[in-house]
């Protein structure tokens, strides 16, 4: 016989017009069957009305004239392969009709089912089946689809027909007897032609046509429309219209149905994990009112066929180089494959699989790396709720701001949550938001949940940083007046109260939920993160301030800490009264005094770091918060000044009323636009010079232990040229002073961030007085914005509902706006100097969309909290990947 | 006699070798002089030796050898001229040596006067002067300034001579007699023996080419390199020597000298202006020991004389197209000029000159408008304090943050200002900082001092609106925690106490300073701003909130309003309760019902501004602050819980407790960056469509009235274009809804504010659905440097002082940073569409540095404070009117 082509290409039963590669033209589903009938898998023969063809109904509102006598053909073929004829009296022929686009809409587009039945035929089916039943509910099936979907009679009429017949059965749990179904598809008729005005068409053809040209229209239906839109999907795409024999696994015994992976889908196992039904049709599998038997039994019952199932499938793996979703159906012994996917899978799996396979030879490392998600990897690193035991209680909705899961009891201070700790306690800190002096309550808690702020907020941050659970912005939690309760809806819950977090999707339950522990990382993640930091151009640091951070981001693979945050070492409690009486020193002399006992503790926690990441370089940023963060509040004075009570020790020279003013003074209308920064390093130079020495001392001492070490010296809030170079100046100054004592120098780096809008205008000439650069992208973002992070989250939620933003700016870098001005301060910078080291040291370090951006920026690293490191490496890694991806996002860019 | 050129140039007596253009080989003196010789002014004859002596005397550290000859055959000319010879017996010649560079350096470098007097000719001179005084008197100052300049003796050793010399003298009152002089002459000389090792020079011509090599020397004294420095002159450019035979006015009464002005240099006035000491010397005048005579007196004394001098000067001022400055000597009958330059003026005469110059035909427009300082027109508008009278106590210093001066009784909170203004008194507001609901006190009080704050910090903003005296960040100033009182120093100041604040230097006296009235604005005044709107391209708007500054905008010549601040209309005392229950409503419905209520009111204020302002476009931005601004504080909240204490019904709906929950929710940690501009109206879209529909029906209904009336409706803080979109479709459908019961359209304009760095950087796309902008400067500054107007005094300060920023970029636009995303933003925006109108209204609008930036950038209007509009009429006229200018800021931009 000839090849079809034209507008109808056939599959199945060794005859195939075309291939997998031909999803444009015949959609995913008719490329599928042609793959599969090439690879001489056994698949109910039929044929695929080209896409080419929906398009053309659409511009001309009719089918082309040709494409009746081209379906003929096609049925001809499809009858002589299928040895039955459509239409038949006494075995007819039953088709399928299913559209198919090339991306895949799941359940958007219509399918109808055993078309060809008709009053006479379906007695010949009932006789030649044996079974009354299946031919009649057979065809209650086809009058039921074809009324719904290509006749538009409302659903609700077949259904409540349905209902009233079933309810006129005695025995009302079973199934429908022959004589129902029967009756059913007399009700159904009528209906049919009361709502159209037309019987129901007795014509096998007729019934055809009519399914074909319903298909084709299910593609501008709203709901297919609506998907599209949202999908990003254009409407000129087009949908094609599979035409295929129908087989039934409800035949006897020797007949079934099953559905299966290649692999295991949960753990990655390289056996066959499958389901099989004897006797049965896909949809008793999915509907589970009978249990379906492990794929096991199918090799006892039917070796032959279990056989020829695993070896198909198994070709199906290698052929597609991927774990496959396959749906199978044995009709009298003989089997059928109706469908093969690549398989959706845990996160675990994911990785297991993608390892596998590189092993196996089947793909490429390259290949394995874009088999993960990245993100997916913190779910398999952090714990979970089990949310499947029980029905816990839905308190209250936030923002996912750090993943994982925590059950414990509530503290309401960082106070209470130390005291908690100590008592042996799983702590959840629950507060309107935390600042900088909560971090100690924060270290006691295994979550915290907070009332207020965004994914950037403090509690965000630190959260990230520590790898624990967080969820912010719980805006339907209010704290009492007095902070002793809170209040979610109308209950009131207070200190020792069990409460559940689901860092992953920001829900807060009520009491204690059951909770999955973190994998241990498993041995294939690890395979695969050595691979994907192989094949990065862009490398991973890591922000982490303690010498424990800083391990566990060596052992992870951090080839060095982008962001130490020295104000985390100030905070310590056996240092926060120096650091006070440092700031509320009145004169030079007496700051310079309190910087004095600050700089041997500063020299030993640098000393740790250095020794830990050596032989790494390891970048510390000089103070960057305002100086009031470090001071009781006003609040907190004025309450002391009225207890006259005695207070620590920090301000004895100071009477309290002094403090007060002080407090007042440094106090800021908004802070994260004031006094901070380098703006500190240059108001009071003796904090900078405290502070380069310590560093420079460390790296002495360390280095005098035959260790190597790179300190590089950060400069955070710089707006202009002019500061860059004084506090380049200074620095160096400083390190010549330092050295002078020396008998050997050590080697370090000045660099800046570029977190100012200025600072990336300006970037070029400030890259003049440094040797490295890293871009602060939560300020930019906060600036570039004017959003502060702290307060976004009132509009921010309503921007992204309404469509406004796409992403939080926050959490996934905006490139349109502040990633042009990183792209300007990129350009710039290298056109001083093509060697600077760039890098960025934000939240958007972790976040492998921003990683994608950076990298076709061409930065040199990023830097994430210790928890994101792995996530990170394999975005980078990807990012690499694509190279056409690359140039996509620099022309956006530009 | 044949032209001497080379490295002389000779001037006077009808000879003259160089001319006016000639400064840089001949300094201003030499060019000066021999422009005067040219016009036929006598001038004492002499001659300039050229800078380029200067460079070669610095390159080879020695004169040029030619010069010593070229200096003997000008000395012979000047001899012939002067019929005198150098180091005569009986009858000297003397000459001064004076330094002259290109641009003036006053003082700075030095002069050595009666040069070729000798222990011989000292006797001639005398008796030919018949004064012994007269001749030991010169010969005084010549041994003195020789010994000092020359000869490096030090000036104390001379001073303390000759005060021992006085002591000794009976008479301590008088001047020294001639004897004493001799006396003083003799142990001058012996000192300078002493110090120097060699004798006084006896030989005239030793003296004189000994006093060329000092003076040329002095160009590299310290003073100078320091003045040079400061003043960015290269160090390169040098000083020419002028040598000019001395005239004397201290030889009788038919001899005498003075000084004037060819106009009142005070007022204007076109009549000469001068000073006459008869049988005297310039220093006399100078040093006030005798009251100097009105030129009238001279008039009748030398009737020919003076005629001569009127004409002679005259002349001078039609010459150089200015008012001068001169000085004369009448020696013997016979005039000399000894000087002419541009004088200095008073504002308002500088004013009254310029446009007098015009009418007489001397100069055009554009020039009289060159010849007023812009920011000089505040002097001349506002009142000063009168500092000549007594000594004021100066108590503080801050930031002149709005000129002007006011006197009156400190209030400490706005509610007391209001009070004390009631019962007459005129108020001092002083406080911590202002907020927007101290508004009602600020309109009571005559002056604000605030302890924090900038520039454009609250109270300065609205200073400059009122044209009110503004002194902001005076840090001295504690307010104490009772809020009582304050304390400056050891000084606590309270209610009613007296102050005076200078605004125009920032500086805060104690008690009741004079204070000298504002000028009304002068009709020459209001000439040179009808001319600099006649030649300005970029117009000129207002920032006007209310119909009283609408009408004093309009009568100065605005063209429109350029910022209605509609939240100023909301904090009236009669409508912050309204305002209120709008904020608290917890439903929409409840928050409609208060916009009801207030849509009227809104209404009202917007016919009596389009009234007001028609047919001239008026535009009004959307409410632009955060919410919280407009309810009490959470500590006063407290302290009404505390008192159980009734307070007003606008709350009454609501327990405390609950106002104190929903003023917590909307507290901000960085306000700035919160829950305002664009932001309210799309979370509350009600308040937009409250406000556009007060906007739209107030047109109407004016319209109505046959008024033609433009409104603009301008949305601010917008970040992205996707808020832009939203926003414009929100304004038309309510505008639709709006014009849907009206007979009649009224045609709008939506619009937005650039004030954030996004929104510069998407300034293009966010164009395409405005048909103008505005850049908001003062918000763009803060998020571009991420400086808190309201906070960065602590380091701004500091910043100016140390040279990191050149100026307050919140006074002077920063070209680099911001101006580079302006400049970016109309590009942007201009490729869009070239048509769309493009404005600045953020305060740098009254700057007139900062308008010649914006002018260059090519901005349609700027929009500034009503006060500052005739600065800003006369910044843009400067700004259009030198095109050289223009181009280098474009580049310097670019």
């Amino acid at each position: 016989m000839e090849s079809m082509k034209g507008s109808i290409y056939r599959f199945g039963r060794g005859v195939v017009d075309g291939d997998g590669t031909m999803k444009d033209l015949l959609g995913g589903k008719g490329a599928g069957l042609a793959e599969m009938t090439l690879l001489s898998v056994p698949v109910p023969p039929g044929f695929t009305i080209t896409i080419d063809v929906c398009r053309y109904f659409f511009e001309h509102e009719s089918l082309p004239p040709t494409l009746d006598a081209e379906i003929d053909e096609a049925l001809r073929w499809l009858e002589s392969v299928a040895g039955k004829r459509f239409g038949d009296e006494t075995d007819p022929l039953l088709v399928s009709v299913r559209s198919g686009a090339p991306i895949s809409m799941p359940g958007m587009m219509d399918t109808i089912l055993n078309v060809g039945l008709n009053d006479t035929n379906v007695h010949g089916l009932a006789a030649r089946s044996g079974s009354e039943y299946f031919a009649f509910d057979s065809y209650r099936r086809l009058t039921q689809m074809f009324g719904s979907v290509v006749l538009d009679v409302p659903k609700t009429v077949f259904d409540k027909t349905l209902e009233t017949i079933r309810k006129s059965e005695r025995d009302l749990a079973g199934e429908l007897s022959a004589s129902s179904l029967c009756l059913a598809v007399e009700a159904f008729k009528f209906a049919i032609h009361e709502h159209t005005g037309d019987p129901f068409p007795q014509n096998p053809k007729q019934q055809l046509m009519m399914a074909v040209r319903a298909v084709f229209q299910s593609w501008s239906s709203e709901r297919a429309r609506y998907y599209r839109r949202l999908n990003k999907i254009p409407d000129s795409m087009g949908t094609a219209v599979t035409v295929q024999a129908m087989v039934f696994g409800n035949r006897g015994l020797d007949s079934g149905t099953g559905v299966g992976f290649t692999r295991n889908p949960s753990t990655g196992e390289k056996v066959i994990f499958a389901e099989f039904l004897p006797d049965a049709q896909g949809e008793d599998i999915v509907a589970g009112t009978r249990t379906p038997m492990s794929i096991v039994e199918l090799a006892n019952a039917m070796p032959v066929v279990y056989e020829e199932l695993r070896c198909l499938t198994s070709k199906l793996e290698q052929h597609y180089r991927d774990v496959q979703d396959f749906e199978f159906t044995i009709e009298n012994g003989e089997l059928f494959l109706l469908q093969t996917r690549s398989a959706k899978r845990a996160a675990l799996a994911a990785v297991q699989i993608a390892v596998d396979m590189v092993e196996e030879g089947l793909i490429s490392k390259s290949e394995a790396i874009r088999r993960v998600n990245p993100v997916s990897i913190i779910e398999i690193l952090s714990p979970q709720l089990d949310l499947s035991i029980g029905e816990p209680l839905l308190l209250a909705e936030g923002l996912s701001a750090s993943p994982g899961a925590a059950v414990g009891k509530i503290a309401l201070s960082a106070d209470e949550a130390v005291l908690m700790a100590a008592k042996g306690e799983v702590v959840i800190l629950v507060t309107e938001e935390t600042t900088a002096d909560d971090i100690h309550g924060m270290a006691a808690s295994a979550g915290f949940l907070t009332a207020r702020g965004g994914a950037t907020s403090h509690a965000a941050v630190v959260a990230r940083g520590m790898g624990k659970c967080c969820i912010t912005g719980a805006k339907s939690i209010h704290m009492s007046a007095r902070g002793d309760s809170i209040q979610i809806g109308d209950r009131t819950l207070t200190s020792g109260d069990w409460l559940s977090l689901d860092g992953g999707t920001g829900r807060v339950f009520a009491g204690r939920v059951q909770m999955r522990p973190a994998s241990v990382s498993p041995p294939a993640l690890d395979t695969l993160l050595l691979w994907a930091r192989e094949q990065s151009i862009c490398a991973v640091r890591a922000n982490a301030d303690s010498p424990d951070d800083a391990s566990r981001s060596k052992a992870a693979g951090a080839v060095g800490i982008g962001l130490c945050r020295t104000e985390h070492m100030f905070f310590a409690t056996d240092r926060l009264r120096h650091v006070r009486s440092m700031i509320l020193a009145t004169n030079e002399k007496d700051r310079i005094e309190a910087l004095q006992v600050l700089l041997p503790m500063q020299q030993r926690d640098f000393e740790e770091l250095f020794r830990t990441m050596s032989p790494l370089p390891v970048t510390i940023r000089l103070l960057d918060p305002p100086l009031h963060e470090f001071l009781p509040s006003i609040e907190e004075i004025g309450a002391s000044i009225a207890d006259a009570r005695r207070e620590e020790d920090w301000h004895q020279c100071l009477s309290l009323e002094d403090v007060r003013r002080r407090v007042q003074l440094l106090t800021e209308a908004n802070p994260m636009m004031g006094h901070r920064g380098c703006r500190l390093s240059l108001t009071y130079p003796e904090i900078l010079h405290m502070q380069v020495r310590a560093i420079l001392q460390a790296a002495v001492t360390v280095a005098a232990e035959g260790l190597v070490t790179v300190p590089e010296i950060m400069v955070p809030l710089v707006a202009s040229e002019e500061e860059m170079r004084e506090l380049a100046r200074m620095i160096h100054a400083t390190a010549a002073d330092v050295f002078a004592g020396q008998p050997e120098k050590v080697s370090y780096r000045v660099g800046t961030m570029i977190e100012l809008p200025r600072a990336a205008v300006c970037a070029g000439a400030i890259a003049k007085h440094v040797s490295f650069i890293s871009f602060g992208t939560n300020d930019l973002t906060q600036m570039t914005f004017g959003f502060s992070r702290d307060d976004a989250r009132n509009y921010l939620d309503s921007y992204l509902q309404q469509g406004i933003l796409k992403a939080d700016p926050f959490i996934t870098i905006d490139r349109e706006g502040v990633g042009q001005l990183m792209a300007m301060a990129v350009e710039s910078v290298r056109d001083v100097d093509p060697t600077i080291k760039i890098g960025v040291c934000g939240e958007h370090g972790g976040d492998p969309e921003s990683i994608q951006f950076f990298h076709s920026l061409g930065v040199d690293y990023v830097s994430c909290s210790p928890a994101r490191i792995p996530v990170a490496q394999l975005a980078c890694a990807l990012a690499g990947n694509s190279p056409e991806k690359k140039l996509e996002l620099l022309s956006s860019a530009a």
